[in-house]
């Protein structure tokens, strides 16, 4: 057998399965949905230190690392929303694929949107977080002065204000930020991720 | 101090150092290139199942789950290959983030389109490696016929056939897929992941 030949000599890959048997956790997205300043990046990262200090291999996708990045080409249209939470939710597939438990925490104001990107997911893998805060509590915080433009007509379109906030119809976890603390609403999230066999129940937070 | 102010107590988050400090070893993408039927797919696969044996943090992204996912909307138009890349390269940057050495397989024949996704990333971090092969012989393999249909005219803009192929000016490592076995090849990189020091040289392959 010549070498030429040899490229085809085995295929082999690693799978979803082998990552999860050698983390020794299961991997699933954690997908933060709710208004604009209820607290859904706060969560998510809180969520995924915790991961991380318990030795899971864990990943956040938000705006600071999306919105630059592989979604730079998208404005605020009901299309490039649309594509915004698609490709999010692609991308949180192949985070799954690698073994990762990976949080992720965009308004995806849209219930079709959000149950598109559950479609991709195999049963039990999306997890979808409704973040629960009421909006003037939102408004009040405004950490980004969102609501101010948004108010003063300079922002269009925006979630809870001229857009809808469409409420998850059937979440696997409701968080209200305006009654607990983020400590409280991780040690929610790492119940359900015990109670769902996704982590082992060995260790404490 | 209200529960409702809580949420903006601390805004940790876990980046990319914590990652590769945690995992013992640094983060990257080995990013393949070359004709189709060259082996990148074959060679990507065998480099990322070792690197799974030897317990490092691993993903593999190529056609089979990227051109239907992500890059589905996506054709084959000089805008849509671009555009292709470009998405991998902010995917792949996203997975380096996540502290994983990431391999990917696409022809990516263009040059300009691989160093727009070299400027992604820091220093060290994007590993061109060139997969090379005659095209004669990735013709002769043509393990999914797309040769013997580009030659009869049922794919247009075939890279090699009637669409360039630009070697790469300045990749990090040359694999000659026609001298080499894939086990020999794999060895050529982990010398280089070692030589980098994003593995350490402790393990032999």
């Amino acid at each position: 057998m010549s070498k030429s030949t040899n490229i085809t000599w085995h295929e082999a890959s690693v799978n979803k399965n082998d990552r999860r048997s050698k983390n020794g956790h299961g991997s699933c997205v954690l997908w933060f949905t709710g208004l604009s300043g209820s607290g859904k990046s706060t969560i998510a990262n809180a969520v995924s230190m915790e991961l991380y200090r318990q030795g899971i291999s864990e990943y956040v996708l938000d705006g600071d690392n999306v919105r630059h990045g592989l979604n730079k080409d998208l404005g605020f249209s009901n299309h490039d929303r649309t594509e915004n939470i698609r490709r999010i939710g692609e991308v949180a597939k192949l985070f799954v694929d690698s073994g990762k438990i990976v949080t992720t925490a965009f308004i995806s104001p849209f219930q079709s949107d959000r149950d598109q990107v559950r479609a991709l997911f195999d049963e039990g893998e999306f997890i979808e977080i409704y973040v629960s805060c009421p909006l003037d509590v939102c408004e009040q915080r405004d950490p980004k002065e969102l609501y101010a433009k948004a108010r003063r007509g300079e922002l269009k379109d925006f979630t809870g204000i001229d857009s809808p906030y469409e409420i998850p119809a059937h979440p696997e976890i409701v968080i209200e930020t305006n009654q607990l603390t983020v400590e409280e609403t991780v040690r929610h999230v790492f119940v359900y991720l015990r109670k769902k066999r996704i982590l082992n129940g060995r260790k404490a937070i």
